[in-house]
């Protein structure tokens, strides 16, 4: 009998530290038999003019044609006229949503120790627009703008990753009480889908006081949805209640089913090619792109493995106090597979 | 010999537990031999004319010829029309800066014990333009304004409060990757005041990277400033750090001198009349009015005897744990000078 031909899914191992940790997951993926099979792109080293960035062509054909991917941190060349090479992969891939699941890891002590939240955040457009001016001098203008178009979206994904993932409330962020129209259009297009999901509770929680709740009492949130610039804020807020960026997944879901995972860390180029990297965000990442291809066995089963290792303890890296290389933690976890 | 002549000042005592609280802060005050002379102003019952609101002008006017005021917490009247009445005394009175100290109380334990720190916020313009509108049927405009009027005297503010204050360190909090333009303008006219005071370190953090640093470990910062709405965030996440808005005091910084502090939590009309309302948040306000004052004496006496009454914890109203009532509360506090 023939095997099942492999999925072939994007993967930019990125900068810095990026490749090392990349090696990590393919080392992971390969000994938990996962039926992928990768085609790996780099971030060239001049612009592209069809893209505008040093982000080729070719390698986001190939996150189009196969619809998943998986990328490591990715360094925007300084200097003028460079446009920002992850703003440019969600443009280009149209990548609406961004995904973050944020929960303590077991046996990874901070001071909390019951969260359990899902933000996301509309990742096109809201004070991301790009639109700037000066007036006169010294009066500078930005646009934030909101569309029925987007917030529909976001809140009918939000709505729908509750209710598929077992959740139980969606919380909108927003500062409606300021910004009236903008973000009162982001509230009216939520309410319109809350009232397809009478199961899922819906409640309206101003930016300032969920991130006072946030710090006092994370567990009062379940899953979170928000204009950009919010989920930009109250994401890394929430990454930091557990630990930091190194330790959260994240997932860009675009139009036409794509998902682009990310680990949103930086590519630390102080300690990159030195064996010293934790692969844990970019393990995380992998594992919300297995979900998204419904290969939950395989994502239980690889998610364990990494939590696991973590809870032991005997194999951690640098940065959660451990002495461990990045290649002893990923065969630590390939040995829980 | 005859006494000095007593300082004037503006009390605002506000809605709902506003006057119960304001009840607090005369007593400790006359207790302490504070030579204020309180001139009482309540919101009125319908709009004034000239002020366009439900605050009359003849409190407006004792604000300005008084220069220094108190204020509960004000609940603005529901339905349309209806202007803020936080933001219309921002606006009339042009309080340019709002001022917030925040501090592990000591004896009270929260997640974090070793915050102490202060915000200071853009409080004029940003994203509280107000100028919003719909370009065509389901896309809408906010606009973000930055000047360099108001981000230089902002700056300067922090600078000058950094120096005073024995603070060593300004950061400035931002999202000028992405608003280049604007959040840009406010962190060149950062820079600009940075140079004029070399014994203060100047730093610029991104917005999401701040929150995050403040969850994990806020003894990192000092003094925070920032555009408006990021101001309005990070305050509240910092007051939540040290156990809420209950506790916290704030100042708003006008032109000609003028200095507004003022209780930021709610009216709670739940509790109102009650005689359970907590009035350290109201109570630390008015030190900071005192500071501003120059009646440092009285201001620490003060501080002290309320710092020393909740570290004690034999006297604490509901909020804190306690059963003590607002009055008990206050002669405990009374009981300490
Ligand atoms: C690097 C920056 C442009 C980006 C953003 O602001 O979206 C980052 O903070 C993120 O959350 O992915
Ligand atoms: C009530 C609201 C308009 C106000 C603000 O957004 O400024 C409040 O949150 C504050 O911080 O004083």
């Amino acid at each position: 009998s023939s095997a099942p031909s492999p999925i072939k899914a994007t993967l930019f191992p990125g900068d810095g530290i990026g490749p090392e940790i990349a090696v990590s997951v393919k080392q992971v993926f390969q000994a938990a038999e996962v039926p992928i099979e990768w085609e790996e792109h780099y971030v060239g080293d001049q612009i592209d003019p069809r893209t505008q960035s040093f982000l080729t062509w070719e390698s986001l054909e190939s996150v189009r044609r196969n619809r998943v991917g998986l990328k490591g941190p990715m360094a925007t060349p300084v200097g003028k006229g460079h446009r920002s090479l992850n703003l440019t992969l969600r443009k280009e891939l149209n990548l609406y949503a961004n995904v973050r699941p944020c929960y303590s890891l077991p046996g990874y002590k901070t001071r909390y120790d019951n969260v359990n939240l899902v933000t996301i955040r509309e990742n096109t457009e809201g004070e991301y627009s790009g639109l700037e001016h000066q007036v006169v001098r010294g009066v500078v203008e930005s646009l934030k703008i909101i569309t029925r178009q987007a917030s529909l979206r976001v809140a009918e994904y939000a709505f729908h990753y509750a209710k598929t993932h077992g959740r139980e409330r969606v919380s909108a962020i927003h500062k409606a009480n300021i910004m009236q129209k903008t973000d009162g259009l982001f509230l009216k297009c939520c309410r319109e889908v809350a009232e397809k999901y009478p199961e899922i509770t819906y409640e309206e929680v101003v930016i300032d006081n969920c991130c006072m709740m946030l710090v006092k009492n994370p567990a009062l949130f379940d899953v979170l949805v928000m204009p950009n610039l919010y989920g930009d804020i109250i994401s890394d807020l929430c990454a930091g209640l557990v630990g930091g960026l190194g330790l959260t997944a994240s997932c860009n879901i675009g139009e036409a089913g794509i998902a682009l995972a990310e680990a949103v860390h930086g590519s630390a180029p102080d300690i990159a090619g030195k064996n010293l990297a934790n692969p844990t965000a970019l393990l995380l990442s992998a594992v919300t792109m297995l979900r998204h291809l419904e290969l939950y066995d395989k994502a239980e089963l690889i998610q364990d493995a990494i939590l696991n290792t973590i809870a032991e303890g005997k194999y951690r890296t640098a940065d959660l106090g451990g002495s461990s290389s990045t290649t002893d933690f990923t065969k630590a976890i390939c040995g829980h597979l």
